[in-house]
């Protein structure tokens, strides 16, 4: 695919992120307040209900198949020293993904949801296992401090390749449930800086201490932020140039599976802090999607909070997870699923009253 | 059973509430530290792991069944118009647990969970439905704010109840995870004074709407909770005799069930407002239980957050849910499946090293 393809696909696909259907959120809405309960009193279990009749068109929403898609990018910003882990762990966790050894195949597993692994971007070379899709467009970013992530080229053919990619997941799944996670040294670093960028908001603020991390590397890595953002001077009115400058093959790539989801109509399940800059720079180009997406936790990240309030979206769970792989993504979808079903499988007051007459 | 043998059975499983598994819960924070992930990276779903594994005395802590236990018992002091719904709303409800149609069917259903309902107290005649289990100890309760909610013998009775059905369905089904929830006309009310007793609280910043009355009413349930302990004068000291004064036959049941399931080694699953009042009850009485709960969600009941600050249990989920049924319960199951299977599933960073040796 030649960047002016890949370009046109990322706006045929952004135009193509319509807005809700508003006659079967009331009908959901209204189904909600008839069933055999008060109403409201299952709170955002209701909510997730409604959105998903919302997005699919239909009050009898359907949750049968679901999709973590897991993205992995490394990141030239640790040369800065602002990550705990070396490079090739990124490999490692590839591997583990591709044998069912990680936190996300055991969430994954749970929840019944089907995992693709795709590289589009890891720096260290490494024998790719079986189950991996390889749609490398570069081995890692440049360091964000002193250059560009990737080139203007790079970060849309990232984000075709995430578009794509997402499609023949979903093409082959029929999935309506999608969590979008990642594996990337570094990339709390790019997340921070896009975040910093999308939300208005200080460095500072934003920066936490990824998957751990001291303090003094954590100040270091807020200066490393800050030199970056000074250096490129990101325009948020060209998201996809502060993607190109700021963040990661990953990020990219998330972003555009992320409107990919939205498009094809089907429920974006936003992970953590990584995801939460794609889920941004998806919101930047498609303001719309945001409706099309549930915030599944709050990261233990600082600047996840900020990324919430920006895309207006509360997190469904609190449970200090800061891992990424999208278990955040995999841990709420038992409760989409459960939303959904209130509205096919409970009764209706109405119904109850009329097939038992006075119970007494 | 007579009341003497209710008590014997109550106070033999109380003393079999013992301290969890010292061994197995060190064995199982360190395996969880050394699981392919950042230690601690995956926030409370460990802490539930660990918890597991402290109960079921292994470090390899098995979920596969699970039960939704829901105890139903009406309330005198509904005369004092405390609540928005009619008594035979209780008949109506249990007619839909049993026929699949309520909220905890579609929970407990996606969690994998069995259910069991129970009517120990419910005030209206009613068809009783198959798969109902019958332990009726009396026809509702007494008007709290001029009366004892019970007789002690019945309070007895009622636990002791609760003990015998949480182990004839823990026997059947041999479930380890196992939810606590309700159904009662009024019982917001009881809980709420339970609640105040137990807390040392004031009634005001304890009482709620429950499913859905006005402020008037509201204010009308605080001045009653008030008389009823003003009348009753409780006695911490006896938590028989408090269940008595102020609770109600199904608090009274899920206290014993709670007690028995602690006893036989299992998790307690506290639901919401209602099941914490039970919870603080079976704490009075064995205060090592509290290390065998898990708070499954933050009720919207103001009295809820007393609950936990005393049992020092921190809720998993916080939806706003304030439908009781064992709905909330249901909702965390999930969760502490997958936080168990973490444990057994996922490989740990030393064996993926060397397996994979340099993976570059």
């Amino acid at each position: 695919m030649t960047a002016t393809e890949a370009e046109k696909l990322i706006n045929d696909t952004t135009a193509a992120v319509k807005p809700l259907d508003g006659k079967a959120l009331q009908a959901a809405a209204e189904r909600m307040d008839a069933l055999l309960k008060p109403p409201g009193s299952l709170g955002r279990l209701e909510e997730l209900g409604i959105k998903l009749a919302g997005i699919q068109g239909t009050e009898h929403p359907v949750t049968d198949s679901k999709l973590s898609l897991i993205y992995a990018g490394d990141h030239g910003v640790t040369a800065e020293g602002v990550s705990a882990s070396p490079p090739f762990v990124s490999a490692v966790m590839i591997k583990a993904f591709c044998a069912g050894k990680a936190g996300i195949n055991v969430l994954a597993g749970k929840a019944g949801a089907v995992i693709k692994v795709i590289d589009v971007g890891v720096a260290t070379p490494y024998e790719e296992p079986e189950g991996l899709i390889v749609r490398r467009i570069r081995k890692g970013t440049g360091n964000i401090r002193v250059e560009a992530a990737m080139s203007r080229d790079e970060a849309i053919l990232a984000m075709a390749a995430g578009i794509e990619t997402a499609r023949d997941a979903i093409d082959e799944t029929g999935a309506k449930i999608i969590g979008i996670g990642e594996m990337g040294i570094g990339n709390t670093t790019s997340a921070a800086a896009l975040t910093a960028v999308f939300t208005g908001r200080d460095s500072a603020t934003v920066t936490g201490g990824g998957t751990g991390i001291g303090d003094a590397s954590q100040k270091k890595k807020i200066r490393v932020i800050k030199d970056a953002i000074e250096l490129h001077q990101p325009d948020t009115a060209d998201p996809i140039s502060v993607m190109a400058k700021l963040g990661g093959l990953e990020i990219a790539a998330m972003c555009g599976a992320m409107l990919a989801v939205a498009a094809d109509g089907a429920l974006v399940l936003i992970d953590g802090f990584i995801s939460g800059a794609a889920a941004l720079t998806a919101f930047a180009m498609a303001p719309g999607i945001r409706e099309r997406m549930v915030l599944s936790h709050l990261s233990a990240e600082p600047g996840h909070r900020a990324m919430a309030a920006k895309l207006e979206l509360k997190p469904v769970l609190d449970l200090g997870f800061r891992l990424g792989e999208g278990t955040g993504a995999a841990a709420v979808m038992p409760l989409v699923e459960a939303g959904a079903a209130l509205l096919s499988e409970m009764g209706t007051l109405a119904e109850e009253l009329i097939i038992l007459q006075d119970p007494s």
